[in-house]
């Protein structure tokens, strides 16, 4: 298969992103935490008990349980290849846990804005994975799924608390909204540790997508909730979609006075993260990531003109480790995946 | 005038380079200083003797004295704009001190290969200035010219020691033949200290063309003879020419140990210069000499092509800080300049 062919195929809808969506939010992803009642925690379950709810959930699956979603896969993590699992996490389409496991499963609809893991930490954990800032649609999605499921199986449910989950952090509405938010804006302008901490005083945590510790690649930054007890899904939406719109109007205002106050600078900065993806011949994931981020901004700016909208979305999927190894077939070592994804990033700005 | 049509007047023969020629070695120059007997060397002339050596050469060229090189021209420095003579000098074609006093003046010969400043430290400073390695060829075309003026004016000399001189450094042949090397070979192999050691015993001068003290701005060095007494012009030429090709195989190995321990990363590093270059929208004249550099070491290893041979030459001198005013025909801030240079250079790069 060519490599433009694949990607065609590789693309999730949440990294086609939408013109009309907002600049600074990437994506909008809601889970459900769910259990059936008649069953132990996977953690806790044995072997065939496992087995036992994948072939239940499979039939079910089977005889049409999720035909209100349009075409859908179910995929069985013990018959997929480890790269192939490795780059399903890097699409944020499983967890990298899952991927690790050799059992259980996940069910996708056919633009991956859908995605159902089995037998991870949960029984069930719903996904809705949406482009832009879409809390609202992410929860409608999600909870249409979770009818289909709770039409069919038994949950494990208390009056008292809701949703019972593995993990106590997840008891009540077993609900996880997030938005995954680019702010180089805030960070130019040294603004972002003085947002984050007014933010966690909500009740909405932060953190950076990629990288380790503090250190948030490509200014990425999660934006979700924190508390899924003991409130109703749609307050939790209502207070994430309430803090996210603030972020991105603050991230707004920076960005026009970072270009304000050096716009020559920022238009400097920014072509030049463009001569170096269009040209290296080695990158390393987080080279990639922090010239992607410019680029994207340059476009936010119109700085960079006729590019696709989507391209920032793929540059952060594509410049992962497993992904490259998937797109090229074979395993590679540190400095080999540098040199590929130097290669795939010239490839992807040529298509776009 | 479009910028095109003005670049493609302002390059100097030296400037234009040649296919054919020595990946290493930029230029060659061989300069004469020579004196005229009837008049005190201009330091300690008056301003009306200057005067009446300049008429006197003016008569002689304007009734066909430089005949033999075919159309040339005269610039009184009096008479022309601040600008342009710095541009001048940036060209190599006079030197920073003419182009500061407001008496003296230039010959110029059609392609800029020869020029002859009128009293400067000398009452003539006989320039011939081609590209590559060609001492020999410079040699030859200095001294053609030196015989024209010879047959005319009584120069000042002795038979004990030769060519008198302002400076007691130029007695004797009043030669200097130097020759320009790009030695980023040499430097990323960490060579270069030891070989310019070496050189500089055995009475070959090496500097850094441009930039101040030890930072040779570009890779690029200036190798010259250091005595001009007590030998002949043929034997400071032989010498000079014996060293240079030393120099030039020295720098094409050290290429090939740095291209094989490790291509990938040089590829990386030239393309990535490139990227630079081809797309910053501020530079400095140190960066874009360091990017120059790099873009000509990526032409001679045949990694980047299709550029044209002169483009090095060019981006040397277009990214002098008086050639971008004489460019833009106007004074410029240093920031402006970086915008102004960055300019430029992408239009050079779409140009060749």
């Amino acid at each position: 298969m060519g490599l433009e062919k694949f990607l065609e195929q590789a693309r999730s809808r949440w990294m086609v992103g939408d013109d009309s969506a907002d600049s600074v939010a990437v994506s909008t992803r809601v889970r459900l935490a769910r259990n059936l009642a008649d069953y132990p925690f996977p953690g806790r379950a044995i072997p065939a008990q496992l087995e036992e709810i994948e072939q239940k959930i499979r039939r079910w699956w089977n005889t049409g349980g999720l035909k209100p979603l349009g075409p859908t896969k179910y995929i069985a993590i013990k018959d997929t290849a480890k790269i192939e699992r490795l780059a399903l996490a890097e699409k944020h389409l499983i967890s990298p846990e899952l991927a690790r496991q050799n059992f259980g499963g996940v069910l996708l609809n056919e633009d991956e804005s859908v995605s159902v893991m089995i037998n991870e930490e949960d029984h069930l954990r719903i996904q809705s994975l949406l482009p832009g800032s879409q809390p609202q649609e992410a929860w409608v999605q999600a909870s249409q799924v979770d009818d289909l499921f709770d039409a069919s199986f038994g949950y494990a449910w208390s009056s008292q608390t809701g949703y019972l989950t593995c993990c106590p952090t997840n008891v009540g509405t077993g609900m996880r909204a997030s938005v995954m938010l680019h702010l180089p804006g805030l960070t130019f302008s040294g603004q972002l540790p003085l947002v984050l901490r007014t933010i966690s005083k909500v009740g909405i945590m932060v953190r950076g997508m990629f990288g380790e510790g503090s250190e948030a690649l490509g200014n990425l930054y999660q934006v979700s909730n924190q508390i899924t007890l003991g409130q109703k899904e749609e307050d939790i939406i209502e207070a994430l979609n309430r803090v996210t719109e603030q972020v991105i109007s603050q991230e707004k205002e920076a960005r026009q006075r970072v270009a304000q106050a050096d716009e020559m600078a920022l238009r400097d900065k920014v072509w030049r993260g463009y001569g170096v993806l269009a040209n290296a011949r080695l990158l390393t994931a987080a080279e990639a990531m922090e010239y992607a981020s410019l680029l994207r901004l340059g476009m936010d700016l119109n700085y960079l003109e006729g590019l696709s909208s989507g391209l920032f979305q793929e540059l952060l999927v594509f410049s992962q480790p497993r992904y490259l190894q998937k797109i090229f077939e074979r395993a590679l070592s540190p400095r080999g995946r540098d040199e590929k994804r130097a290669d795939l990033i010239r490839e992807l700005g040529k298509m776009n």
